[in-house]
């Protein structure tokens, strides 16, 4: 029995080497992080996190306070046994939720809660979070989840559906535990680094096993992005995967005439290419540059907003990310929209991939997803009490208890 | 001159008479505000005002202060004179932006902020609102506006058009200012009103000589929604607008069935019938149940989603709301958008109609927007030192310099 005592909240920051993590709209970052602690009544505690790029934090953490007090009290396998109805009570606070609902502030606020949920879970089941996933049935994974608005393409019978049909074939696709998750190097091109710097990473990158990569453009002079994305497209060789990331920095005309313009150096995705509410301006940029796919998620605050993506065609690669979206459990619930749409889904690391390593492996064997590969960035790497292992450009599969997330 | 010296903050809150204010999904509101109080070196001050309901005002607060410093030196008739710029520098905040973007709280405050910013023009100028706004030009106005990321249906020379074409028929249309702007009630069906409390205040309402008044509906018993509806209608008579009002609470499948069961008794609109990102769901329920209308926009976070909604045709009567949207600046450029897609625009009051009586009376003149009908929720009357003044059921035009949003 471990139930929860007390709920407390710290704020994690982290200053950059100078100019690592800078695109062209986020020009000054901090990463940084709001954090949840659920105290027990046993030595086991519960860490979640949310991730900012410097502002807001104090302010997150007093949300989570007060939308997390609901919790004080509860055994967590009691609790965890229908998390989805906890997710809506705090999701659909009478008064949290005219704050959003389920986006910004207040919905960073309930992922880091629960995260930090997820954690106490698989901690006081002694199991890493990939694990404890696995080990739980389709039931009771579903029971982790809020479905809500999403009854039209996704129902409780169609989630179950999905884990179901992938459970016997399971045994295929767990070989990845030992072969390792592949990862991708999204440090060779932060935007303010030098073309000479830029050109030295993707050195190191290919040294260091890596197959594919990403570049940070949306300069307002087209000129440099286009002389970058071919600087890495030489550096890197034909054979590896170059993604073009333009943190919405582009008005859609701008980005169809850039993306067509960028098209000869065939980038494997084209992120974020304007701003993320915009569903329409992302199905029309989809049909005009075709082949080239979109990538987005960074900034999509919740399901039902990818279930517009993915009802527009708008979106090939989904980059949910549990520390946007409600956290884990509304992870999950994308990943399984994202499967019925026949969606790869790639996760934005606001974690530093220190909890999307755990998912990526569950998302692959539960529901089938590709093993494609999963964005790494080292630079919280010494900050982290068990920092991800990224070794020849592949992940190693966590083996401490919970979900990798804990500071030193 | 009127140079911003300091910005302080303040919260104000007035719990409500029993189940006043409540509906299917706010069960427990108080209604409050973050207020942004600008002061100058001279006597006049700027208030702003954004709306919410009880939690999240301190935290709003926080980030009013965090994100208006840079508009400390800053002197109120050249900052206005090119306020679209300072616009999207907040909004774009390289730090605060990764909060939002341009959603939830750090949008609220946003709001709050731009509020102020013209209450303090027009007060500097002793004008109120609307009289500041019909006097500036069209380029003028197009200068307070960001248009970002709505280039493909709306340039700034389409804004500009749409205001030129208006120029010369502004005086048929500022007898309004004489005859007062129309305004319904949305006080007469609380939620959490009984059947007769409901009854009493539709005959209320008739004496008060309002014509168009709004219920509350989306109770887990459809037989009670439908009752009530049909209730208010009987009181108010064949000829009377009864609007309905789900406030999100309805699933699609959920939307679509009850909708047509209440289609009998002719309401005017269908208020917020599901959650509020979902741009495909109103799609699909507005093509189901035509001729009914969907009205909608008090929980729609900004222009590119207010886009969206336009260009899916999911949106009738469009609810944009000063308090929710990035202040009176975003709420202009929704305006001039609606008007472009030939859509009314009838605000959400997140400002108890205080600041809005002067924009729609701006929208009809400026714009041509047709002067339907303005919310209606007296329940703060008291703590605001201009209140707006509803006789007959038409709100007089008020006349005291700013944006009516001091409090006593």
């Amino acid at each position: 029995m471990h139930a929860i005592t007390k709920i407390t909240t710290s704020v994690k920051a982290f200053p950059l080497k100078e100019g690592g993590g800078t695109d062209s709209v986020h020009t000054d970052p901090v990463y940084s992080y709001a954090v949840t602690h659920l105290h027990t009544d046993s030595k086991i505690s519960g860490t979640g996190i949310v991730f900012t790029i410097g502002a807001g934090n104090r302010e997150i953490c007093s949300l989570i306070e007060g939308l997390a007090e609901s919790l004080v009290g509860c055994e967590i396998e009691e609790l965890m046994s229908q998390f989805g109805v906890a997710f809506r009570q705090m999701a659909d606070h009478p008064q949290y939720r005219w704050l959003g609902p389920h986006k910004g502030m207040v919905h960073l606020a309930l992922a880091s809660i629960t995260n930090a949920c997820f954690d106490l879970w698989a901690k006081s089941r002694g199991v890493p979070l990939w694990r404890l996933l696995l080990d739980l049935s389709a039931e009771q994974i579903v029971n982790t989840l809020d479905l809500g608005y999403l009854e039209e393409v996704l129902t409780k019978e169609g989630a179950l559906g999905i884990l179901l049909d992938h459970e016997n074939s399971r045994s295929e696709r767990e070989e990845i535990l030992e072969l390792g998750y592949p990862g991708y190097d999204t440090s060779i091109g932060w935007f303010n680094y030098s073309d000479e710097q830029v050109r030295e990473n993707v050195k190191k990158a290919v040294a260091a096993g890596f197959t594919a990569m990403k570049l940070k453009v949306g300069s307002p002079e087209t000129e440099r992005d286009i002389r970058r994305a071919y600087l890495v497209r030489e550096g890197a060789g034909a054979d590896a995967k170059v993604m073009l990331d333009v943190n919405q920095s582009w008005t859609l005309p701008k980005a169809i005439s850039t993306s067509k313009a960028l098209s000869d150096m065939s980038p494997y995705w084209i992120e974020e290419p304007t701003q993320p509410d915009d569903v329409f301006a992302h199905q029309t940029l989809a049909r005009e540059i075709a082949p080239i796919d979109i990538a987005l998620g960074e900034h999509v605050s919740n399901r039902v907003l990818f279930k517009n993506f993915m009802q527009a065609e708008a979106v090939k690669f989904v980059q949910v990310d549990c520390t946007r979206v409600g956290g884990i459990s509304e992870f999950i619930t994308v990943s399984l929209l994202a499967r019925k749409f026949g969606l790869p889904v790639v996760p934005h690391v606001g974690d530093m991939g220190q909890i999307h390593q755990h998912l990526v492996l569950f998302n692959h064997i539960a529901m089938g997803h590709e093993a494609l590969f999963l964005e790494h960035i080292p630079h919280l790497r010494e900050y982290f009490l068990h920092p991800s292992v990224v070794n020849g450009g592949i992940y190693e599969t966590p083996q401490e208890p919970g979900t990798s997330s804990d500071f030193v």
